[in-house]
């Protein structure tokens, strides 16, 4: 099956590239320093999961293939203007191992107009803004060609509506909440809020991609649409716990970022929450001094994460992540026989079982 | 006239204001602060113009009312979303004489989290980011609830399409022009420059409004949709050149905001473009001491509008409105005859013959 999985999501890739390529379907822009710094995040190591989801759940229930790609696509370019905003937000210069859009546009502006420390960053931070929300006007747009490969212009529209009425409201609360919740002291955060935040902000975009790759299949919400939203739902969870267990252990060259970033952003994540419950008061005061400070070394980082690791926390995660990926599969089981069905089964498991 | 226009002007703004507070019309949500701070922009002295408009010009082709103007609800969150943006990027800490997104967020903040002020400002301007990420949302999920109110699905779809590939990247394009201009040389700007600048991040919407009132009259677009959408592109850039004049010249409580900001900004408006190609090498460094000097006091701005004023910089571009205005005017003579029409021309007027 590896090689067939392989070869399909390279395919997917590809024609999704091609999408971003096509000029017919770019938006009306100039500036094209903007959509390049943006169009990097997919490129550089983006693996096309979305799209793959988006479109094999279309295969499941034999659905029209060149929309799915299309409206993969379209959430591929959502996904991505909702990173560019949150690298900006939490002030990230990296992403993926290269420069965050507004880090790269900083440096643009620098040396095109010989700006300041403080108007650089200004600028970068700006233009970034700006990437995102061009981003995400793409999107939309991509959606609103569907009915050129045929789709119903009913069903597109049910598209638009669900991705801007309720995943992008979504994305923007579970934002929010991570904004918030390390002004929040550990102590009083909850495993339900976690999940809460996993679910909106990011669970969100892989339940549409299920959702709308049966949508386009049968036209209507039916169970078998529901129920390809409920796996992707639940493999969008376990994607995210792992996630985090990655950002503790991951080897850094193969991550392409910092490991234990989360900690010294004083993110509050699962782990964290479940760490800190089981700690003694000597063991709390060490997490504490770690949680939230960008100068903690890597010998400090590396004890936290010691900590995590003896109190089990970090394997109950990758226990749940286990679970959450065996209930997605569940919900697969209840779908008519497919050829798309082992291509949905082995990508939920590499969105869990990963290095990087 | 005046009493028709002020009544039928207002309840536009009334039925706009009721499906802002429509829930089932909202995005699913959780912050409440968020979008308060956002809806805070239409609430405090907007004008329901767009709205008017886009209303207006479906009713001159005897369209549907209730589509319009939920397109034109639609419309003025989008905006809305614009300046939540951009005043991010411009640092403005106000907003029709209130605090801005940013600044409100940024407040509230401090309050709840007890932040110092580097993290106040970051936590206001990420804040400010997610609430006109959400604006935007949920102005197009209104557009896609449009077949609900006996829309045509399809014409649904192109109001979506264009407004995410046309106007939204427009708006984006003008607003990154806006940024780097001040970079650039005022020598070297040029009135075609500046004219691009407001016909994509300020008339774009407004030519939006005709072409959607139109359009949903229609169901095609034909010559006087086409006419319905020149006529708001150029009542949209009449619009723009007296708010530039008006920045200037105004009465500073009239107008909320103090008078001569574009001057500190370092803004290049086309004013500054044409007073400083007339201007003596003398006049020319007076006016450099002022332009993009945020330190500059009210004398110095004082003498830099007498300069723009003296060398009938200013009184060129009022014309130029003028000439815009009857242009858009024009534009109406051509359709058939409607009770509409009246009200489309006095909203044009008003558009530039106006004191705030």
């Amino acid at each position: 099956m590896t090689d067939t999985f392989n070869k399909e999501l390279q395919q997917i890739a590809a024609r999704v590239r091609a999408i971003f390529a096509d000029d017919a379907l770019r938006p009306d822009f100039a500036p094209e320093t903007l959509l390049e710094a943006a169009l990097a995040y997919p490129s550089a190591g983006g693996k096309a999961l979305r799209p793959a989801l988006l479109a094999w759940c279309c295969r499941m229930l034999d659905g029209p293939e060149d929309a799915a790609v299309r409206a993969g696509a379209a959430v591929e370019l959502y996904h991505t203007y909702t990173l560019v905003h949150d690298d900006v937000i939490d002030r990230d210069p990296l992403r993926r191992g290269q420069p965050s859009v507004h880090a790269r546009m900083a440096k643009i502006g620098r040396a095109q107009f010989q700006l300041d420390n403080e108007e650089t960053a200004h600028y970068g931070l700006s233009m970034a803004i700006l990437a995102g929300d061009c981003l995400h006007c793409w999107a939309v747009k991509l959606l609103a060609t569907l009915p050129a490969l045929g789709a119903d212009p009913a069903v597109a529209l049910r598209l638009v509506e669900r991705l801007q009425g309720v995943v992008g409201p979504a994305i923007v609360e579970g934002e929010a909440r991570d904004i918030e919740l390390p002004f929040t002291p550990v102590a009083e955060v909850t495993e339900a809020e976690m999940l809460q935040v996993i679910r909106t902000k990011t669970a969100a975009l892989f339940a549409y991609c299920g959702w709308a790759g049966g949508l386009l299949a049968r036209g209507v919400e039916d169970d078998a649409v529901r129920a390809l939203a409920a796996f992707a739902e639940h493999a969008g969870i376990a994607f995210q716990l792992q996630d985090d267990v990655l950002g503790l252990i991951a080897d850094e060259a193969t991550l392409g970022k910092p490991v234990g970033n989360d900690l010294r952003e004083g993110k509050r994540t699962l782990i964290i929450a479940l760490g800190w419950a089981r700690a003694s008061a000597a063991q709390r005061a060490e997490l504490a001094a770690v949680l939230g400070n960008q100068q903690a070394g890597l010998a400090e980082i590396a004890a936290a994460t010691g900590l995590l690791r003896q109190s089990g926390a970090i394997a109950d995660v990758q226990a749940l992540a286990s679970r959450y990926l065996d209930q997605a599969l569940g919900h697969l089981a209840a779908l008519p026989a497919s050829p798309a069905l082992a291509l949905l089964r082995e990508l939920a498991a590499r969105m869990v079982i990963r290095e990087k």
